[in-house]
């Protein structure tokens, strides 16, 4: 029993563009008392394709914006900042900072441990290439580890109607996933913050119980640091997003990355100025 | 019958990827004794997305650069530069420029009026919501327009196996392109250079004598506009390949755009310097 707010500062989320709104969702659901501040890097997205110090010096700006509202603690949403360059922000920041890969990695390490030690990860081109989730992986013990691309994902979380029914879905994710499902993983990490959105249909070819959501992961970690520091808020429940891009555009489209909330209203914000 | 080289300056290309390379497969094989230049900005890929300012100052950027290597004329493949900013480009450059929309808008309307006169445009999000080819069609006397963005195809090119016997593939051609081919167009523009790589799906929805290919028409101009202002070169015959991403991953990815010719080598190109 909490008998009073210990700091009303807010929780900032960090990602490239809509996707993190699913961790968002999450740290909504866990920490219903804390002020929230979102900010997704629209105008930029994506950031895989663009190189380790360009990488780099958004991540910095996306965290100078979030300080500038005083935020205790922050959430990566972006899987290419995560991997790329954590340690920068969490310097940067001076602040309890937490990151998609490392938290999902952990927890599907957990997993892998107490079942056949294998781990499959599903995640877009570049955080694939970038080899971090098997990195982290490695580094809780898990040698084990199959990485699966699947760049058709997002496409079709963005553009296209994923449902458990739709023909194009199923020809996809069933392309992706069967190969994994034949090898019985322990554990499979969806490692990019849009996969939720395909969860259902996903769950035709993987067991629910094995599939790890990298964001939803990321928001329980924050929510334990977060109280191991004794850092709670019990006066908050508020949501504020920004965007790089469009605040019209960013209003009509978070809609279906977020389960039980509605983003009334964006504000744009002019992210080079964060130098 | 030409009997010498005229004008020994190459011709340039400029897209914000690789898609104009459909274009310049195109332009190679219409003028087999031209130099060309082409420049993919693959590093700020997609263009799309930006903002009006931002899409011209890149635009502008791009068009130095082929200035720099003293082209005689200019093929803008860019669908996103075509429709945003086309006279900019012209006046920056001072020398013949011909962009995918007017190409494409003045074919497609010379075939339509012969016919029922109703054209369809397929494009992506941002080539429909820009109404460009329909402005440039009513420009041209057409005033029955069908658009139709097509999200999906880019992914399907970059990130699948779009065949014509694949299951998703055709699932997602289909479902665009019945109701278009429901209303018989007498002319449905390919409206993003991406789309000539899914020609032979689309042909089994739409018949291959209506289907309007914005690139190949551009080359087409431009190679009339070269004839015309006598600056042909008989002399030449190399194509150089520039972008501003990785030139391995260029090498690596461009062969899938191009019929007939193969990239041996691209240069890295700093495009941030030609202020």
């Amino acid at each position: 029993m909490n008998n009073g707010f210990r700091n009303e500062k807010p929780i900032g989320v960090f990602d490239s563009g809509l996707g993190g709104l699913t961790a968002l969702s999450e740290l909504r659901r866990l920490m219903p008392n804390e002020d929230i501040v979102y900010f997704g890097d629209s105008a930029r997205i994506p950031y895989g394709t663009k190189s380790p110090s360009v990488i780099k010096k958004f991540a910095l700006q996306d965290t100078r914006f979030l300080l500038s509202k005083g935020v205790k603690a922050i959430l990566v949403a972006c899987g290419t900042v995560s991997s790329n360059c954590l340690n920068e922000v969490y310097e940067e920041a001076g602040v309890s900072v937490v990151g998609v890969i490392e938290a999902a990695a952990k927890r599907a390490a957990e997993i892998a441990k107490g079942g056949n030690g294998l781990v499959a990860v599903l995640g877009t081109n570049a955080t694939v290439n970038s080899g971090a989730f098997e990195k982290a992986l490695n580094g809780f013990g898990i040698s084990e580890v199959i990485s699966v691309a699947c760049p058709m994902f997002v496409p079709l979380v963005e553009n296209w109607h994923p449902s458990v029914d739709d023909g194009a879905t199923n020809a996809i994710v069933s392309e992706y996933l069967l190969p994994i499902a034949a090898k019985k993983p322990s554990a499979v990490i969806l490692g990019c913050t849009h996969y939720p959105l395909l969860e259902e249909v996903i769950k035709k070819y993987l067991p629910e119980s094995v599939l790890i959501s990298s964001g939803a992961v990321a928001a329980e970690e924050l929510k334990a640091l977060v109280s191991k520091l004794s850092i709670e808020n019990s006066n908050g429940g508020a949501t504020e997003f920004y965007t790089s891009g469009g605040a019209e555009m960013f209003v009509k489209n978070a809609g279906r990355f977020l389960k039980d909330m509605k983003v009334e209203a964006a504000e744009q914000v002019d992210i080079e100025r964060f130098e």
